[in-house]
């Protein structure tokens, strides 16, 4: 029997939010490579007869290569075996998917992607922010902010032009140099009053969500990894009740127009809100 | 008992790539107010006990206004229903949940967003396309192109932006008008050699991929809505077997190194691939 690699990806956090697909595989398979990353709850679905490796690289510390992985990726489905490497998030962004699933054609192992739960979904609808909205942003842009250092100008340039475009900015792993990122964001042309959100360990019970400005940036205080930076007008719309300290409303007078602070627990009354001013051309798209 | 109302994503397609928090929520639905995009055997999944309203908007022809959709959803929760509102995708992109979201809150109506797998990810799952590569692309951007002619400017020079980043991206809706698309990006400064995958219906069987460049995007064939446009360097890792008439190889001689067209079909040979290549400083993140 010939075996085969799924890459799976493991969603935000919340084991709930892993797809049907994925549980599916994961009861099935007879091997799992996971990520640090991935929620112990998960791996607990994995039966007991697999084969679990760890083959986490994390801050910097790597346990194992990206060859090793590749390697013995191939070395297990080729002995026939249903191989999982499971990812936290989606696979294919920022997770060196590329790579594996060269590897994987180059030894013309059968493979499948699954894909999941991106983490800048899961921290959004964990602090509710609309990652895009009508008034505030027809964009967003998924970054990452780890290898700054290897290719500086190259990145500054990009950041340049993702700030000027008005986008929403989710930046993945922005690490714990707030100082840094903030000092990123300014040079690339990003206003100091531009609204950030910090959300930690996203869509889990420990979830926290520091809401501030790129100005305030650099006051963030130390949360536990991973994090994840929104940046944008639409981060007005967090949840108001996720705020934690440090945070000073902004200035109701220069807030986005129609993004002030909302009206919270106001008595309900059961009218039509805003019937009648809807009737633009906007088509609902599958997102 | 008060009522509740779930921000539901329905994932891209596959009724497999629900959530499982998803699937929970849609089984114990009391109401669901859902949009066109989402696949009859979702549909399925939901008690026969439950009101089913769709309330889609497609194709810019409506049967129903975005204020009657926030009044249905703000009368059913408060009338004490456990209601899941179901959009495509996930729900906090491109799918005016923040127009809900205000609503829900000025309403005083508990709510909670359920992240989904958005179309992108689906799309490049089952086309095979890495949407960001240590070698290609550190950056995602996800924009719409069918608000063109409303905010003709801003968008033109957003797009300008983004093809200047060197991000890869992926155009939701880009509609049947695929010289207007095309038109769009060579002005926005892409070169035309610059490959782009069309992929129709992603993650159902009914998907087709198509893969061009910016230059011969023209003479892509009508797919079955919904598609989704991947535009960079990174669409040239698509499967190859996805392939449908009309795409023309690039000249090797041309590609972006190392992203030739891959080796395929070799036999199996297990020995370490690459080992001690990948002794860069790269963490793994939560993607």
């Amino acid at each position: 029997m010939k075996g085969k690699v799924y890459l799976v990806g493991a969603g935000p956090g919340d084991p709930e939010l892993l797809t049907l697909k994925a549980l599916r595989l994961l009861q099935s398979a007879e091997a799992v490579l996971h990520d640090d990353l991935v929620a112990p709850e998960i791996l607990q679905l994995i039966p007991s007869t697999a084969q679990i490796h760890n083959v986490g690289k994390r801050c910097g510390k790597k346990k194992i290569l990206q060859g090793e992985i590749n390697y013995l990726m191939v070395a297990l489905a080729a002995s026939g075996l249903r191989v999982v490497r499971l990812k936290g998030g989606d696979p294919l962004i920022f997770g060196r998917a590329g790579e594996e699933i060269e590897t994987l054609r180059r030894n013309n192992i059968p493979f499948e992607i699954v894909p999941g739960v991106t983490s800048a979904m899961g921290a959004a609808a964990a602090a509710q922010i609309p990652l895009t909205h009508r008034r505030a942003s027809s964009a967003l842009v998924l970054i990452t902010a780890h290898n700054a250092s290897e290719k500086d100008a190259v990145e500054k340039d990009a950041w340049s032009k993702f700030a000027a475009s008005g986008a929403t900015l989710v930046i993945y792993m922005p690490g714990q140099n707030y100082s840094d990122i903030a000092q990123r964001l300014t040079t690339a042309g990003l206003a100091g009053e531009t609204p950030c959100a910090v959300i930690s360990r996203a869509t889990t019970k420990h979830q926290r969500t520091h809401r501030t400005t790129v100005l305030d940036l650099h006051r963030t205080p130390q949360l536990a990894a991973p994090t994840l930076l929104v940046v944008g007008e639409v981060v007005r719309m967090a949840d108001p009740a996720a705020l934690v300290e440090g945070f000073a409303m902004p200035d109701a007078s220069k807030a986005h127009d129609g993004l002030r602070p909302l009206a919270l627990f106001k008595t309900f009354v059961p009218r039509a809100p805003h019937l009648g001013r809807d009737r633009d051309k906007d088509k609902e798209p599958v997102a």
